[in-house]
């Protein structure tokens, strides 16, 4: 069977064949963003952004009544996070740096779930200690992106269980296994933590109306694969006296094999932050391309950086100019620029990309602690 | 629909029609304490107890191997618990009772699991606040039968979360809903925190051994109806690295209404320790007892105390002379004593009883907090 023909499955735990994302807005019964949309957030936020301009980040839910509140001095928190089952790779980093966007240009709070719990009970082949370890390791590459401490609050679901599990069994109490079933794709081989993990995803969307006494309008942005994990968050919200989350979602940075989501799974398929420059390179120079059969054919027809990865990574990462990314899709297309050479042109500025990542990671390991959700204790306490 | 006819229904949450002991022992898989046992429990206690003379205490799964090796030197340690749902009554006091002898007898450590997170979970009714009241209420009548802080850890479940959630993960990964739904009866309509539960009540048993370093023994004392908890608790120990919990159980305390369990839903069944003596007199007046249609009858063929919750107040409670108790018995099989009479003599002895354990009650009320779980806190770390 090859990829195209590959029935699509997206749930939280798996991608799988091409994934469609139109379809993907009608099946979970999210919402485009409209151009309108997009003016009225770029109003808001005193600026344009590419990852809005350029369509990865493209589906939300009620982003517009959030503006709205937003603009009525309703301030939102943001809350997003990352299953801690491997390393972090480049393309986890992109919808980060969005989040970081959101959180500068809105002058917001951010939670960060680190679940530990739901890799630990959804794979087989994981320990506590290597979900531990991936935490720390996925902690470092957030921080060096250059959150700060003052409005970033990392959890670590079982180190601060104690803020979390009463609104989580708050959450759990409306949740019936029917629905579980019918909304993650559960079955009766599912483990019973497996099965209430679903509750403790929805609580970082309420800890903030929890700390201040109040509901707070929450932003959730985060991968089209997570919704829906919040459509039972959003279900449960009203009855519980919050807000129901508003998102704001993207499309998956693709891999470096052909199509898919980056995949930890298989080492050569994504660039990973722990890399070596010169294993990224290696790794840039094996990438699959929208690139012809041969020289001959490419130079005549032209290449397709729809479909390339390499391209992509232009697109979303390394050419936030127009003009630089239009000049290499015409030079693409018109079968100027062959595969070869363009990966040539993307392995040193991956390489320079993950040196100076690799420099912040270093840089942010004695401050870890600085950003540990520990910090609302405190602030729970008042 | 009379009660005798009723289908015996006994699972951790209910417990209906007529129940029939025996049969519980074939059902669970349990084994029946025979004489020879008990005399190897006496010897290592030092002294015989009343309760597993009368057989209230009649079932357990491993206490053989338990008292080897205690006599070994390998120390055990203790798990009970209360599911906190409503006020403690009379009937709860019998197993305590039981458990602080065998804490005394044998010198060892007791953590006693508060469920409020379970009776939050598994009561529509019931809000987080009345869980918590009602823990406290509990907790006030385990201590004013005087428990010592020093061997004795109260475990709230949400308020310990900290303590308990990395093992309840480990635990939850090995047991699946099929198990679950087995074992418990959870059906689709079960919320997804009454799913995860039993993952939590598991977690006591072993609490210990993550303490200490190494598997510790455990051996816990509890109504017959808890066994499903433990069968899936034993079921995963060996797995997870510690011993598989003993257990010695008991039959149920009669309620004063005709047969069953004293039930907290039916506030006329059961002394609750929060009854006036006035109130708990009247109770005991209006108690259902064995004896006959009419005054006369009664002469004529005596009355049967072994349906009678009356005579089993004395049996299990006030009378523990054997002496006291037979020739109560005599007089009723043989007409001399009529109910009415009966209850006079338990009605005092219930009040006054009630009137020292309200004092004690209050006397511990500025000491719950020397009882707390929170003190393991410190232990752990080390």
């Amino acid at each position: 069977m090859s990829y195209d023909d590959e029935e699509m499955v997206v749930t939280p735990w798996e991608v799988r064949g091409k994934v469609d994302y139109d379809r993907l807005i009608e099946k979970f019964g999210t919402e485009r963003i409209t151009d309108k949309l997009k003016e009225k957030i770029y109003e808001a936020a005193g600026e344009r952004h590419i990852l809005l301009e350029r369509d990865l980040v493209y589906s939300h839910r009620d982003l517009d009544w959030l503006l709205k509140e937003h603009k009525k001095g309703n301030k939102f928190i943001l809350y997003t996070g990352r299953g801690p089952s491997g390393h972090t790779h480049i393309g986890h980093l992109v919808p980060w740096r969005f989040t970081k966007w959101l959180q500068e240009r809105f002058d917001t709070r951010l939670y960060f779930q680190m679940t530990d719990d739901e890799k630990f009970l959804f794979n087989p082949e994981l320990e506590l200690e290597d979900v531990y370890q991936y935490t720390y390791e996925n902690t470092l590459d957030l921080l060096a992106l250059g959150f700060e401490p003052e409005d970033t609050y990392i959890i670590d679901d079982i180190k601060h269980i104690d803020l979390l599990y009463k609104i989580a069994v708050r959450v759990a109490k409306k949740v019936t296994f029917s629905t579980a079933r019918a909304v993650y794709g559960f079955d009766n081989s599912m483990n019973i933590g497996g099965i209430w993990y679903p509750a403790m995803q929805a609580v970082p969307a309420f800890l903030h109306s929890e700390i201040v006494g109040e509901k707070t309008p929450c932003l959730i942005p985060c991968a089209i694969d997570q919704d829906p994990y919040w459509r039972v968050t959003r279900d449960v919200a009203e009855g519980l006296g919050y807000y129901k989350p508003a998102s704001i979602q993207n499309k998956f940075v693709p891999g470096l094999g052909e199509g898919g989501k980056m995949s930890a799974s298989d080492p050569m398929s994504a660039v990973f932050t722990t890399d070596t420059p010169k294993m990224a390179k290696k790794k840039v120079m094996n990438a699959f391309t929208g690139g012809r059969a041969t020289a001959k054919e490419q130079r005549e027809l032209g290449a397709n950086p729809y479909i390339c990865p390499v391209f992509k990574y232009y697109k979303f990462l390394f050419m936030p100019d127009d003009e630089d990314l239009s000049d290499i899709e015409k030079r693409c297309t018109g079968g100027d620029l062959l595969c070869g050479e363009c990966k040539q042109i993307l392995a040193p500025m991956m390489m320079e990309f993950l040196e100076k990542h690799q420099a912040a990671r270093e840089e942010v390991k004695d401050r870890v602690h600085e950003f540990s959700a520990a910090r609302l204790r405190d602030e729970m306490k008042r």
